[in-house]
C-alpha cells in the first residue's frame, strides 16, 4: 500500500469530527492526519493542494464541491492511493459514484444511524405545523400575551393525535423506508388508526410486512396507495423519499390541490420532492393548512425572503434532521472508523454499494 | 324554577363559544342568550349590568374577575336564580368555589376532554427544547442559511429517543394524572425506557397501576420516587401538576441545581409550579439544557423583557395547550351543554365536585 513521503498513509479531513472521534485518527502514529481547521467550509484550493498522496478523504454532506475535486484529485493529484471517501451523511448526491466505481475507491456513509433522530424531528415539525407555533411563539416575543383575546379558536390547528370524540386519523407516506417506519411507531402512541403509503415504482407488494405493522402498532390498516390517493386521504403526508429525478416534484400543485384543507404537509426527506412555488401557493391561498419542512430544493439558498419562509403557516428547519447529540456522536465515530478502515486496506463497518447505482 | 321579564331563562355567555356550540343554546325560543359580542375580554361592568336574573353564566380561564363577580353577583345581582357556571378550561382557579358551595351554584367544566391536545403539545415542547427549533428557525428567518459553516456538531441537542447506541432514556412527571399517563403513551414510541414520577403527598402506592403502565408501553420500569431522586435522574421532566399552594414552586433553584445538564424542563401544567427567576438562572448557567413551557406563573403578563423569553434555549407558548381544532370543539359543545343543563334543573353531562375542595 503506497505510503506519502514520511512513510505515513494520509487522510485529509475537510471537516472536523469533533475531538473524540478525531482522536481515533490523530492518535495513530502511522497515520498523517491533515485536518481543514478554519470556521468555514473546507476550500477547494485547500483540499487540491493537500490531497496529492492522500489515501483517505472525510467530506461532510455540504461539500458539494467534491463533485468536480474527486475528478480532479483522482485523475491528477492524488493517484492511485485515494482508497477511501468517507461522508458523515446518509446522502452520497455530492459524491461522483462514476469516478468512485472506476477507480474503486469505497465510499463509506452513515445510514441507518439517523433514522431515530431524524424521526423525531419528523414528528416534532408535524406538531408544530398542526399546532402553529410559529404564530404563536411570535405571539409571545411581539408583546401580545397581556391583552391575548382568548377564543375557543383562536391559533387552534388539526390535532394530531385522535380522541374519543374524533377517532381516525391517516398518515401517508411518500417513501416507505427505515425513516417512515421509524415515525409510523411514535404516531401509534398518538393514536393514528390508518396508514397509507406509495410503494417504489415497480417495487412488489409486501402485504405481509403491512400486516406486521399493523398488528404491531394496533393499527386499523396500513396499505399501498397511489399518488393522488395518498394527497386526497392524508391528514398529515410525510415526504421521506430520496431524491434524484424519479421523485422530483412528485409534490407539485396537482398532488396539493388534491389534499385536505385541513391536511400537513412534512418534508424530512429530499427538498426537490417538493416544489416550493406550489407550496407556497397551496399555503397562501389554504389549499392545506401547513407545512413543516427540514428540507428544501433551494437550499441553502433560503432566507427571509423565501415564499415558505415568509408563510406563516410553515415551519422551516435548515436540515438539521440528525441534529441530535446521540447520533452525531455516532456519526462521527462511523465516519472516523470508515476512512480508517479504508486507508488499512480493511472493510469499511458501513460501505456504500454503489454497483447498483451507477 | 325562576324566569326572567320576558318569561325566558337567562344565560350570559362572557365568551363567545363559536357558531356551532352557540347554537345548542340561540336556537331554543325558552331561553334568552345575552353575549358579550366585542373583540376583547368580557368587561366587569357589562357583566353586572347583565347578570341580574341570570340562570346561568358562561367563562373561561381568562375571566378571572370571576372571583370577585361571582361574589357580587350572587350576593347582589343574580339573586335565587344563578343556578350554573359552566367554563370552558379544565381549570376552575378562576371561580370562588366557596361561593359556589354556599349557594349551591352548579360549576360545569371540561376536565378529560383536553388530555389528548394537550399531551400532544407537551410531547412538542419536549421536542422543540431539546432540538433548539427558537434557535434554528431564527437562523432561517435571520439569513444564516446560506453561509451556515456545518459541523456535526451545530445545533445539536439531547435526542428524546432511544437509539441501539444510547439504550436508554428516563422521563420524569412532577404530576402523575390523565396528561402524564397520555404523554407516557405516545413517548413509548420513542423507545423510552425508565418512567418516574412523584406521587400527590399522602396518596397510596399504586404498584399495580404501575406495573401495568410498564407492561402497557413495553418500558423497563415505572415507578414513584421522591423529588430529589426525579431532579437527578429525568432525561426530560414534565411538570404536569395541579396548581396551589401545595405545588407552589416546587420546581426551584434547588431543583434545578440537581437536574442533569442535558436535561429538558417542560411545563404544561401550573405556571406556579416552577419558580421563573430559578429556571431562567438554570437555563443562563447550563444547569439544564433547555425549557419548553406553556404555562409560567407570571402569564398573561409575559413580554419579550420576560427573563424567560429572553433565553434562547425556552421555548415559551401562550398557555395553547389544548388548542387543537376537534378537542375546542368539544371543549365548546360540552361548556354549552354544562350551562343548558344547569338552567334546566337537569344533571350536568360533566359537573365539578367542590364538595372535596371547598
Amino acid at each position: 500500500m503506497a505510503t506519502n513521503a514520511t512513510g505515513r498513509r494520509k487522510i485529509v479531513v475537510c471537516k472536523d469530527l469533533g475531538a473524540t472521534a478525531m482522536l481515533l485518527l490523530t492518535d495513530r502514529p502511522d497515520l498523517e492526519v491533515v485536518r481543514w481547521m478554519e470556521d468555514r467550509r473546507c476550500d477547494r484550493a485547500w483540499l487540491l493542494q493537500n490531497i496529492a498522496g492522500a489515501s483517505g478523504v472525510v467530506v461532510c454532506f455540504q461539500d458539494m464541491v467534491i463533485n468536480t475535486l474527486s475528478r480532479i484529485l483522482t485523475y491528477i493529484r492524488s493517484g492511485p492511493n485515494l482508497r477511501v471517501v468517507s461522508t458523515i451523511s446518509v446522502g452520497y448526491e455530492h459524491i461522483d459514484l462514476q469516478v468512485m466505481a472506476e477507480h474503486k475507491i469505497h465510499v463509506g456513509y452513515t445510514p441507518d444511524i439517523l433514522t431515530d433522530a431524524v424521526a423525531d424531528s419528523t414528528v416534532m415539525l408535524a406538531l408544530m405545523a398542526s399546532r402553529r407555533t410559529d404564530e404563536t411563539s411570535s405571539f409571545v416575543k411581539n408583546n401580545q400575551w397581556p391583552d391575548f383575546n382568548w377564543t375557543p379558536s383562536a391559533f387552534c390547528g388539526p390535532q394530531l393525535s385522535t380522541t374519543p370524540f374524533s377517532p381516525t386519523r391517516t398518515v401517508g407516506f411518500l417513501g416507505f423506508g427505515r425513516i417512515a417506519h421509524a415515525v409510523l411507531r411514535r404516531l401509534a402512541g398518538f393514536g393514528v388508526t390508518h396508514c397509507i403509503y406509495t410503494p417504489r415504482p415497480g417495487a412488489a407488494p409486501q402485504p405481509a410486512r403491512d400486516a406486521r405493522l399493523q398488528a404491531l402498532h394496533g393499527l386499523v390498516s396500513v396499505a399501498p396507495v397511489d399518488l393522488p390517493a395518498l394527497a386526497r386521504a392524508s391528514d398529515v403526508l410525510f415526504v421521506l423519499a430520496p431524491g434524484g429525478a424519479q421523485t422530483l416534484h412528485l409534490v407539485d400543485a396537482a398532488f396539493l390541490r388534491q389534499m385536505k384543507p385541513s391536511g400537513v404537509l412534512v418534508n424530512s426527506g429530499r427538498g426537490a420532492v417538493v416544489d416550493s412555488a406550489a407550496l407556497a401557493q397551496a399555503l397562501r391561498e389554504g389549499w392545506i393548512w401547513g407545512a413543516g419542512l427540514d428540507v428544501l430544493e433551494e437550499e441553502p439558498h433560503v432566507t427571509a425572503m423565501h415564499a415558505l419562509v415568509r408563510e406563516p403557516r410553515c415551519v422551516v428547519l435548515p436540515h438539521l434532521g440528525s441534529a441530535a447529540l446521540e447520533t452525531r456522536a455516532e456519526m462521527t465515530r462511523l465516519t472516523a472508523r470508515n476512512v480508517l478502515a479504508g486507508v488499512l486496506g480493511e472493510p469499511l463497518p458501513v460501505a456504500l454499494d454503489y454497483s447498483t447505482l451507477v
